[in-house]
């Protein structure tokens, strides 16, 4: 582990005048936790770990590593895939931690407030309670945090049906790096009083602001669903398929995919077999969600495609839970080879289906002896390229990858952020215009450049 | 008419090298029309319009003006209702007309491209021969433009559906206030690679950059459709039918309410009588579009409200466009008493009906011969509060309407922007911290100042 920086006393005494002695973490034992990722391929070493139990304790933390010059990391659930949220330049943690609990739920509008350390699940049952449902989710739903998601503008399973975080976002609180606290968690969904701050804030990675807390928009709770798993013979005949499902079908709300050699890897590691047996070149995961009769529903969508080799439709509780336990086993069950490289991507949908194809040769012909794993929100155009057998910090792989969705009008960061893993790719694809203008606006809400610093810009 | 400020003549000759001399226009008598605004209300003076063919021709129009210090108000459609698109200030027009027209449609993806000057309804059109929908709509669809949607996040009838242009939006072609072209046409729907820019640029109203061009989300194009007029006895039951349509019925797609008074006045405009006659205290339109049998799907949703004084429900295209009718002839009608003062607000579904019953006597308290106008987009918490018997300039009925929504936590700007009309106002509602954000966003993106700088801030 790279050695932490000392903290300085002076810096010390001044945030304890602010959280208390309890809440500034400087035991190296206690904040090794929060100065790695947990796939282990990010590792820094932080000083301390600051606990702020509210929006003015955030801003008074604020306030006193500006003016000491000292760099702070945000930290939620610590789920983040790109080291967004780890201290890899001996930064300051800022957890969330004491930020979480829900409040104010509007059951006639369909609108929550929630802390930045509610985990998503707890927005989810909150939701739930009030009648509703919230719009987003994803496998980490019980650690990762509501900050961390407006932070990264977190996607997850349903974005086919309900967009991304920002789409839930009506407004947040949050602390600028100039130390003032914002408060726009009265914003509504139609209100169009001035910028979008807080859309802002979503995806910037916190290097604008932390998000001490969110309002958030809630969808319709639906009371039937059906799931089924397709079969394909390409990754073409599959997008076709998908396009034609997102215009015809009412209700869809994810369309999953993954690959025969995927399906067997997560079989085995499952020790059960796969839901198409054997399984085809591609399987779509398509779920629904409504009034009434889904299975129906779904059963005349999928007649109406063409190229599909096989069907297994779930038609009750268990066999979906099966289904979904298979897609949500693939991050688990990639780890079991070693620590992956995971490239988050997506692409047209006219070129979605030529990256799948192309994509495994690329990585042979610079790394011969890697395997490469696909699967992803092919609803939404978002791949999750999985590579094993190559070293943590071997480039040339990543480089092919993210050089590929270039080529293809892609975007290399769909749902992960950009973090510190792909600041050079995020330059490449947003180019010189954008980048400037991403600098002069985190120069004008973080002037002491002290949030979140090695991430993004 | 206030006088025209002159041109200065070597920004003339700098202007006319970019567009050519037929496209800087600078006679009184063609140039009056693009500043004064629709209603009236508006009214100012400019020294040119200029019109630029293209995304460059836009940059060296803006690039000419911030050398010399000369301002600039974008103007599209020019359907705003806040004096956003005038030059009340002398400025320079920029007008989009010659930046229109749909290219680059993704029939897969469900993506289409514009430029600044087409229209809403040649975007409808567009989408539809591709077999998807817009999702954005309202009245001024055949003369309002993509750029000033874009400009002002509009919302329109089917935001309860699909949320404003903000949430189609997935980029922008845009020239910032540095004269750089920003390309973002290339996002996608899930896309975390760095600041959201568009969505920034969307709802600024024009003051950090001029949009040139959108890329657009479809959603998919829904062939069956009902319609109903219900009739209650109070805004509170309205407001609570809402909220359980938003829950229940499946493929709500606008739910759009007015009192007796405005059903008997636009009735009587038309020539017609109102849907339910005689017309209810509140009348509640409610649509939903979907596959199959959509008049059962309505009438079971109705079939579970409490509160419902009467019901017509349009079973046919015919009866539909009818009831539509009556709806988007209220502008119109109240027109016919004078020119309106309009307030567009949205408040939180709790405070929603109090609004709607207290605001008359709001205004009556301060011009107790003003007659009073509510209409709107219940579905989104959306009033339109229309004033009429009233001097144009007569700040007080704003003041009494503005304030009291501000009292129950509202947005005084729901959908037209704050433009020159609510600058105070928007301030009072959004506080100093989010206020210094933004000034310090407008000087990062335009250091020279000169992007319709008499709006906003």
């Amino acid at each position: 582990m790279p050695e932490a920086p000392a903290l300085d006393p002076r810096l010390a005494r001044a945030l304890v005048e602010v959280v208390g002695a309890d809440h500034l973490l400087t035991d190296p034992d206690v904040t090794a936790g929060a100065a790695v990722d947990w796939t282990g391929r990010f590792r820094g070493a932080t000083p301390a770990v600051v606990r702020p139990g509210s929006a003015a304790e955030v801003a008074g933390v604020v306030q006193r590593c500006a003016a000491e010059g000292v760099a702070l990391v945000p930290q939620g659930g610590n789920t983040g895939l790109v080291g967004g949220s780890v201290p890899l330049a001996g930064e300051v943690v800022l957890s969330s931690a004491r930020l979480a609990g829900v409040g104010d739920v509007d059951p006639d509008g369909g609108r929550i407030t929630a802390g930045a350390g509610t985990s998503i699940a707890a927005v989810q049952a909150a939701a739930a309670e009030a009648g509703w449902a919230y719009g987003v989710d994803w496998a980490a739903r019980d650690t990762a945090t509501v900050g961390g998601s407006v932070a990264t503008d977190a996607g997850g399973l349903h974005v086919v049906a309900h967009g991304s975080t920002r789409a839930q976002l009506l407004g947040v609180e949050a602390v600028l790096g100039t130390g003032e606290v914002l408060d726009d968690l009265g914003r509504l969904e139609k209100d169009a009083t001035g910028y979008d701050l807080s859309g802002l804030l979503c995806g910037s990675e916190g290097t604008l602001g932390v998000v001490t807390a969110a309002r958030l928009r809630l969808v319709p709770a639906l009371p039937d669903r059906a799931l089924a798993a397709l079969g394909f013979g390409s990754w073409a005949d599959a997008v076709t398929a998908v396009g034609l499902l997102r215009r015809g079908l009412p209700g869809l709300e994810a369309a999953e995919a993954h690959g025969a050699a995927e399906a067997a890897l997560v079989a085995g590691h499952l020790g059960a077999s796969p839901a198409l047996d054997p399984p085809p070149a591609v399987t779509l995961l398509v779920g629904c969600a409504g009034h009434g009769d889904q299975v129906d529903a779904l059963a005349a969508a999928v007649d109406g495609l063409a190229g599909v080799t096989g069907a297994a439709v779930a038609d009750d509780g268990a066999r979906r839970a099966a289904l979904w336990r298979h897609r949500e086993s693939m991050t688990e069950a990639i780890s079991t080879l070693g620590s992956p490289h995971k490239m988050d991507v997506s692409l047209p949908a006219d070129a979605l289906a030529g990256f799948a194809e192309e994509v495994p040769a690329r990585i042979a012909a610079v790394a011969p002896e890697a395997r490469t794993w696909l699967f992803g929100h092919l609803g939404d155009g978002n791949l999750h390229v999985n590579v094993t057998g190559v070293a943590p910090d071997d480039a040339a792989v990543d480089d092919a990858v993210l050089g590929l969705v270039l080529e293809r009008r892609g975007s290399i960061s769909a749902e992960h952020g950009v973090g510190t893993a792909k600041r050079r790719w995020a330059a490449e694809q947003r180019g010189p215009t954008a980048m400037a203008a991403m600098a002069a606006i985190k120069a004008a809400l973080d002037p002491a450049g002290i949030l979140n610093p090695a991430v993004l810009l």
